[in-house]
């Protein structure tokens, strides 16, 4: 049955989400999928469920035989009056006047999208539409959305600028071993790994960017926190430090997990887990310097020496021992990229830092070296081709101010709000080594 | 000289727009670029720009001295104190107690970013960091960074969830010729032209999804109108028709063009394109099939029969005659996608539609096929190989509701905005066949 303007009656008024706001005997038409059906005799109880939520629809005479032949999953409309209800899970229930079938399911689906009965993540990937049909699974994803227009918001009543910077690059800067590569009219492109070189040219000009775009890393790996294709969260600052930008990063973070507890998503978190988000909204974030993690590692018997990179199980470690979220700051300047500037307390660490929630890493980020020349002695030092940094390097000469900046990993972010293990139940469709379709 | 947080006065106080607001004799700390100087003898005046404007700063003694010596564009600081003006382009200006030096520029820079000696849009584009520091060209990019917000706040407001879908795609659907290809451990993968048969599949349980991103067409072709990377703005909403989504687009650009007005963006239109600007905010957009086409263009000399697609030169003459926005409803079905449903009221046309400006297409869209059946005879009928379809075919078959949607060209919608005549002008690092970098 297709949907057509003459026929108003085949279009909904409601969201189920908007029923219990009506007055009892209100005409609705609410659409949706069929999630249960009841039939106990004269009279047959089905839920209907949307985005929104679900409601309550009690069936009578013709209208009950005609939703016994139908299958569950089935889009339907479904058009009735509000009444009263006995049900504990429902405010309100609607008396069914008609049912219209829009699309009927198949009898034999690939997954129960009610989680009555469990599939495992590869087969909830494989049928994702279907997937997010469990209100548990949507809400993960309405739950994203709103966490992007709050960082969005947020940038922008802080002065940033909205930046789209290209995803295919034509140098593979920022060392290139990492890249996919691709023929581009018969020259060779590569796709970006993230927008560093773009945001650090454009506020130059634009004082202070932003950009929440898709990314590309050919890293042969397989682990629950790594994507081949990943969301990224990027900003740069004219005139900032380091140090701002963790203010700026961990009141955003705040914010975040503030909404997810007061839009009662973490109805479905432990309360444990709940505890450590109310801690963390209430306090700053620890500020831990690397030499500070050796001497905490020293004393639980991780073997590391100053110059080395901190491992899960140190970072493990650490995580137990601070509060959920914490900052490691001025790693030395050997483990960070190019473009992070020198300390001026000591040149061999330098202003960066990194914001982890336990072990996993979320932010990295650290004030940039705007000096010319010293920059072009990191980039050969780090062994790159300075070749390669011809176009970059020329912003340099054009008065650059002092910046800093940082990326935080949008989809990691969204593992530590809806409190799962696995960066694929926080991502639609997941790219990995073994995943590139659907 | 480094930014450092122990010395805050080192850092800014003030954007420049914020100037006029203060109290004559407030200290301030202003930051930006030297866009101008002029030495008068005794006194000097120095043009201060940031990102959000510019300010007059006035110099004598040893900081006239200072400021002889630094290269215009490099980046400063200003310590000083309002005052009164007698300048007509500054409702205030600084008087100056010290200037800091955060970048040299060099001497000899490869545009004028002042705008008095112009430069072709290749030079502009090889120095894009710098060409932005002309305000003519950075408020393309503040607008941008607006319409952005504007766009989503308004699907947001309309029950949208925002998703984001993966750019790198498995399978060569809606035809291969022109994608861009790729090595994906092994295997071969695609750059993603549309995000159509996610944005379909997913409307099965999120109902109403959008999704601003990078899209990419290895189309070797060379116009003012096309990109190999372009931002798409795309929607899809169950139990809508093209008719709704047409309200929905129609209403969503009178937004950005009324925010342009509003914004005086306009002050760099001429006075005939805010007037077609403010026609169209006040008037719906024509809604005009393709048969009302096919007759005007006859009574123009036009040589087309049924079936043709329009070219440039029928369309440039349709919106001579038509207001600057106009809807081409009800295409031929067969000049339409697989995905686009057959019209009710003849088989033959389509329910579809594309928003057009004078000859610019910035939006396609219609109703979408949701038979399976019909589905599966289309994707064969157009000769595309229905093997790659299986994935998505699965969702049709888990009580699909009907649903439509519709793309819109996010660089082209700029080019509108703005009124500039090459895509190139409204994207900062354009993509096309000869230009990968910078």
């Amino acid at each position: 049955m297709a949907l057509d303007k003459s026929k108003k009656s085949l279009t909904r008024t409601h969201f189920s989400k908007d029923l219990k706001n009506l007055q009892i005997g209100a005409e609705i038409r609410v659409a949706g999928w069929i999630e249960d059906f009841r039939d106990i005799g004269k009279l047959g109880f089905l839920t209907l469920r949307d985005v929104t939520g679900a409601i309550q629809a009690v069936l009578l005479g013709p209208n009950l035989e005609k939703a016994k032949s139908i299958p569950r999953q089935s889009n339907i409309l479904i058009v009735g009056t509000i009444k009263p209800t006995k049900s504990r899970e429902f405010e309100v229930e609607v008396a069914v006047k008609e049912i219209y079938v829009y699309s009927e399911a198949t009898q034999s689906l690939p997954i129960d999208p009610t989680g009555r009965i469990e599939s495992n993540l590869d087969n909830r990937l494989d049928s994702r539409a279907l997937d997010l049909r469990n209100p548990k699974i949507s809400k993960i994803f309405v739950l994203r959305s709103q966490v992007l227009k709050i960082i969005r918001d947020f940038f922008i009543l802080n002065n940033f600028v909205e930046v789209n910077t290209p995803k295919i690059i034509g140098s593979a800067s920022e060392g290139g071993s990492n890249l996919f590569s691709l023929d581009y009219f018969k020259r060779k492109g590569y796709l970006a790994q993230s927008p560093q070189l773009y945001k650090e040219q454009l506020i130059l000009s634009l004082d202070r960017v932003f950009e929440i775009a898709p990314y590309f890393r050919a890293e042969n790996s397989h682990t629950v926190r790594h994507l081949n294709e990943f969301l990224s969260v990027d900003i740069e600052a004219s005139y900032l430090d380091y140090f701002d930008i963790m203010d700026i990063i961990e009141e955003l973070v705040k914010r975040t997990l503030k909404y997810t507890i007061e839009s009662h998503y973490h109805a479905g978190l432990s309360s444990s887990e709940s505890k450590s988000f109310l801690g963390a909204v209430d306090s700053p974030f620890p500020r831990l310097s690397y030499e500070q993690c050796l001497k905490d590692l020293g004393g639980m018997d991780e073997k590391i020496s100053f110059g080395d990179d901190l491992s899960d199980s140190s970072l493990r470690k650490l995580g137990e021992k601070y509060n959920s979220f914490y900052f490691i700051i001025d790693w030395p300047l050997d483990l960070k990229p190019f473009y992070i500037h020198e300390n001026d307390k000591d040149p061999v660490l330098s202003k960066s830092f990194d914001l982890q929630y336990g072990y996993l890493e979320l932010v990295s980020g650290g004030t940039r070296q705007h000096d010319i020349n010293k920059l072009k002695y990191r980039i050969q030092n780090q062994g790159l081709p300075i070749d390669s940094f011809t176009n970059h390097l020329r912003a340099f000469e054009w008065g650059m101010p002092p910046h800093s900046g940082c990326g935080l990993g949008f989809d990691r972010l969204m593992m530590v709000l809806s409190d799962l293990p696995n960066i694929r139940e926080v991502v639609l469709y997941p790219r990995d080594t073994s995943r590139i379709s659907p």
